[in-house]
């Protein structure tokens, strides 16, 4: 497929994918607000909760029976084992690994000072300007894997973007993965709900990656929730025998609101979460040493007045920081965050809870940040406008996470030198050689006079989003992939759907 | 006065003033990204403009007799000073100090570990859902004053909370002041755009506190800007005079837009806002050793399409944390950030600029907030809704700077035993102990699922902000005040108004 010249124009416009950084190396410092006694509390509590308290693994046997052959105390389903050994288990995880894509200009680096944003992942519904709230299907999932493939902020597509709710659930996984697979050339992520729906996922990637490259690189990964508390089921331990089994990344995720799945207490839930975690990772390392890990997660709290759940609010802001600190301590690449919201729009309540939630996100030093845009509604919904909105910001934090630059020409004293007490820099050296990268340049930030801004319509910035996102989708273009992988894909898919029958379940 | 008893139905909707808090006091760290290195790099650049370059100090001979009496070296109108002296200078400032308000309940320190929130100062235009935007008036300015005193979350209520253009401008200054005397008996600011209204907001202050009182105590502050760059007027010294002459405090504040009063480039506008703050430090405290100072900081970056300012970008989320590093090494309360936007009205832009903008001001330690709450357009313009809405996530900063409990209560060791893995926490002991404090409530942001929000009519978070302070309004009931004192300062606006000539600029 031939691939049209990038004009000017789309770089202008920004939407241009081949402006996209693969990820961001940040060189800002980490927030580390606990004090080393603070932190020996915590990881004391980490440790007795796995040494003491234990947790539930039910309904694979196989776990159970790796377990107490490495040596761990199982009774029952109750898995107990000394701290270190966990923490020993858990040092042979990388401390940050690369995820290829199938165009290795868009190869990740997942774990230290890298940051790679991705977009929501699990909502049944989606909402647009145009045509509303509705459900999810694969028309809207197709565009907006496509969104993200094009916005330059994104740095890997995730996988459940929406979910295609016209396809049968035990289909959908694999219309899923080809869409990533042959309308991005970013990273994405496999499906986890099901052994065999990881395990396609992973034969997949090896159609496009090969056996052989998938034995030594990451390729693919799955993403996966704990059922907090303190209970691992067969999803997680059989998707971290299927991925990191053939040597591919599994991310997992704590999912806790707070007074429901862990005590009422941010630091108790943060604590709970690392056991749980450092639990899965020692066992995806008795799986495969090596094997890259992603300690995740995902800690809301809850408005008293309804049991809700709650986002972008000081609770999950100091559980980010606390987990990010506690994170680095064990050498884990980092999931937690995203641009959260309980809002049902894309109005000044999702964008204050969001930007509260990334910006703690972003500070906390998170490797891995899926939902970093397009989230409404606590996740129940994907917002087409909220994709660009949060992706536009998602630009400011990559500035942000540059760090100031105090080199010489930061400084600029030629500029001081040059101009005179009360005049101006707009002209001077200085400023000519510096003007073009000297500000984030955001598309969806309207910051002209207010004459203006009616004249030229009174538009908000959703409506600024509606048009953003249908421009994008104009000017699409599908990246390359060989044929014969695309029809080896293809035929594995119609193969497996003849095999697997249509559920809806 | 009498004051009717609050009732049960004030508190739950949380506006009663009695339920603020004086100011907020962190326990949560400071966030410092810049190295030694880099810091003594910034720091010896502040120290070269102040020596090599020199400020000017135009319009005000008193001003440049100080300093020559003093011993720097001045040439016509530029000021140099060695750097070591205005830092010896500098350090004679209070580290932090006390803001007398008329109740003494809402006194706030000012300084150290202390952040007091105050609401948007100078916009010649308001705006509400009901009115649209108009110029401000006497009837605005009210209402925003009476709704700054009842907020909880705002501890000050500055002074410019929108223009009263209704009043010629040069009786303004009497009425704005009488106003905050007497609507709230939160602490305010005074006059400073010339030196008879600085005067006058003294003298009234003398009326309410006494003179004695004020020779001990900080009642009212000023806040002035430099004519950066590098430029200091006869409105600085001036003011600088009026307030620390009396023992009050003042805030100099300068105001760069990187690119045209500053160089285009980040770090180097800090070194300078620095150079002309700390010169502005010594300065007061020649005038007065131990008056009150607040370091101030302005820095906004620029679109590149129109050269109008931008708020909330990564520039100046990288200059409040650099500033505040600086300010703590100075060792001066500082003044930097707010709830800062461009946007023209209350949606996803104005929130997500002003969250980071204020996640921002928050994690760099601001001690006195201006512009915490109500801003929009870049400051042309005073929101009602954008106040309400602003100031509710002020009560989310409270709480995140409060810090992590890890206490033992925090680390909830009693619900682990109680509770057992795959279990839920929400009647545990734990939970029943803690749950009422566990999480912020906000009032503006709605959580609840999208039937019951769309049955409830479908509001988003500008319509609820409406609905909240028109509310607050109907429940305002003026703080009492001595009938004499009030007596006399009305006496004294009539006379004033009847010495001071009618003028509209």
């Amino acid at each position: 497929m031939a691939r049209r010249a990038r004009t000017r124009r789309d770089v202008d416009a920004g939407w241009a994918p081949d402006l996209a950084s693969p990820h961001v190396e940040r060189r800002l410092p980490f927030f580390d607000p606990i004090n080393d006694d603070g932190i020996e509390r915590l990881e004391a509590q980490v440790d007795w909760i796995m040494q003491d308290l234990g947790l539930e693994f039910r309904d694979d046997p196989e776990a159970l029976r790796i377990w107490t052959e490495a040596g761990a105390k199982v009774d029952g389903t109750r898995v107990r084992a000394p701290a270190d050994w966990i923490r020993a288990l858990c040092a042979k995880a990388p401390r940050e690994f690369t995820q290829v894509a199938r165009n290795p200009a868009r190869n990740v680096r997942i774990g230290g000072n890298h940051q790679v944003f991705a977009p929501i992942y699990g909502a049944p519904f989606v909402r647009d300007l145009a045509s509303g709230r509705r459900y999810g299907d694969m028309e809207s999932f197709e565009k907006l894997v496509k969104l993200a493939y094009m916005h330059p902020n994104l740095h890997h597509t995730g996988l459940v973007i929406c979910e295609p709710c016209d396809v049968p659930v035990s289909h959908r996984h694999l219309d899923m993965v080809y869409t990533h697979m042959t309308r991005s050339d970013k990273p994405h992520l496999g499906a986890i709900t099901e052994q065999s729906r990881a395990q396609d996922s992973v034969d997949m990637a090896e159609i496009l990656h090969g056996a052989d490259f998938m034995q030594e690189n990451c390729v693919i990964m799955g993403n996966v929730n704990t059922n907090s508390p303190l209970l691992v089921d067969k999803v997680v331990t059989q998707a971290i025998q299927t991925y990191c089994g053939r040597g591919q990344g599994i991310i997992v995720v704590p999912f806790i609101l707070s007074g429901a799945m862990g005590p009422v207490s941010t630091a108790a839930s943060v604590t709970q979460a690392m056991a749980e975690a450092m639990m899965c990772c020692a066992f995806s390392q008795l799986i495969r040493p090596g094997a890259p890990f992603v300690l995740g997660n995902f800690l809301s709290s809850m408005s008293l007045k309804s049991g809700a759940p709650t986002f972008g609010m000081p609770e999950p802001v100091l559980s980010n920081y606390a987990i990010g600190q506690m994170a680095r301590r064990v050498g884990l690449p980092l999931r937690c965050g995203g641009s959260l919201t309980a809002s049902k729009v894309e109005d000044a309540q999702a964008a204050y809870e969001s930007a509260d939630s990334m910006h703690s996100t972003m500070l906390a030093g998170a490797n891995f940040v899926l939902h970093a845009a397009g989230w409404l509604e606590g996740g129940l919904c994907t917002g087409f406008e909220k994709l660009v909105m949060d992706a536009d910001r998602l630009g400011s934090y990559q500035k942000v996470l540059a760090g100031l630059d105090i080199s010489d020409e930061g400084l600029a004293r030629d500029a001081y030198t040059e101009v005179e007490p009360a005049g101006h820099f707009l002209g001077c050296a200085h400023t000519m050689r510096n003007y073009q990268t000297a500000f984030y340049e955001p598309a969806l930030s309207d910051s002209e006079n207010v004459e203006s801004w009616e004249d030229g319509g009174s538009q908000d910035m959703r409506m600024r989003a509606h048009a953003r996102w249908t421009g994008m989708l104009a000017h699409y273009e599908q990246p390359d992939l060989d044929e014969a992988k695309d029809e080896e894909l293809r035929d594995y898919i119609a193969r497996r759907k003849t095999e697997i029958p249509e559920a809806w379940y």
